[in-house]
């Protein structure tokens, strides 16, 4: 537990038997709050139980909760892709027609691909001329360019996947060193 | 909550006051239990509170921990897509040198494609001649087929994807119907 507090078993019908033990103060009035004091011990004892199953409860709901939704967001995310392969296989299903029309009809699944990605929270990024941002390039190479500005994307090798705060893969770049 | 046992919030400051109103009874002994009992109150009051503080610190801990699963798995199962679009477009980026090589290049990832879904736990499944299963098959159409064995799925239209239990999508299929 995080919080370092982990509830211990309830005590089995604890009950106090050592009246005798407990010094009689002769100046003191009879207090017999006893009564009152043992029924919300014991209500108190019900409601600590109470809360103690609820915790065990909530573990065991989350547990399977945890396992529901991954298997969930696993199906919706991978069922996203399927139209791209279907329409995959329908161009190359005609492959003997034409190959160049083909082709041309394989890069419009390419941008369909593209925007699945971008649907899931991934959008592409390939720009150049931009700051090197480590959070969302990797440097692959060095380029020196008289011409650009230092520390700028000079050639996008692979292009990136992600927004800002979810990075589904860096893109690989290579990046301007001025000549001093 | 499934246990229907809401917890409520803990009493502040909690005390009896009212000793004057439990009648006395002159006969029964002074039983000066009542300070074991207390410090026993405080003590499940103190138990009881933390449970409850576990339970708030639980429920809250579990909305972020479903939050993050969702994301990790949603960015998993996108990353397994990644290499199958770089393959697509590098076979794209060669569709001037000899498009029919290019298109054979592309059934390659077509089938690199099947086999992430394998991978993700939906195999694809495309069988004729089995039984009609309504969990793994959608019917489109009928097909007259003497030769048949009824019920039997005669065309698939469509593949489906997926494994005992969690279906990604049923195949599209054609059923035979045996002339009577």
């Amino acid at each position: 537990m995080a919080t370092g507090q982990e509830p211990v078993t309830p005590p089995e019908g604890e009950q106090r038997t050592d009246d005798a033990a407990f010094p009689a103060d002769p100046a003191a009035p009879a207090r017999p709050e006893s009564a009152d004091q043992a029924a919300e011990l014991d209500e108190l004892r019900d409601r600590w139980r109470r809360a103690l199953a609820d915790l065990d409860n909530l573990r065991k709901r989350h547990a399977k909760e945890l396992e529901r939704v991954r298997g969930e967001e696993r199906a919706r995310t991978a069922a996203a892709w399927l139209p791209v392969l279907d329409n995959l296989e329908r161009a190359l299903a005609h492959a003997d027609a034409d190959p160049s029309a083909v082709l041309k009809g394989i890069e419009t699944v390419r941008d369909q691909a593209v925007e699945v990605l971008r649907g899931l929270g991934y959008p592409r990024h390939e720009e150049t001329g931009v700051p090197f941002d480590p959070t969302r390039h990797e440097v692959v190479g060095v380029l020196d360019d008289p011409g650009a500005e230092r520390n700028t994307v000079a050639q996008v090798v692979s292009p990136g996947y992600g927004a800002d705060g979810s990075q589904l893969r860096p893109a690989f770049v290579m990046v301007s060193k001025r000549q001093e």
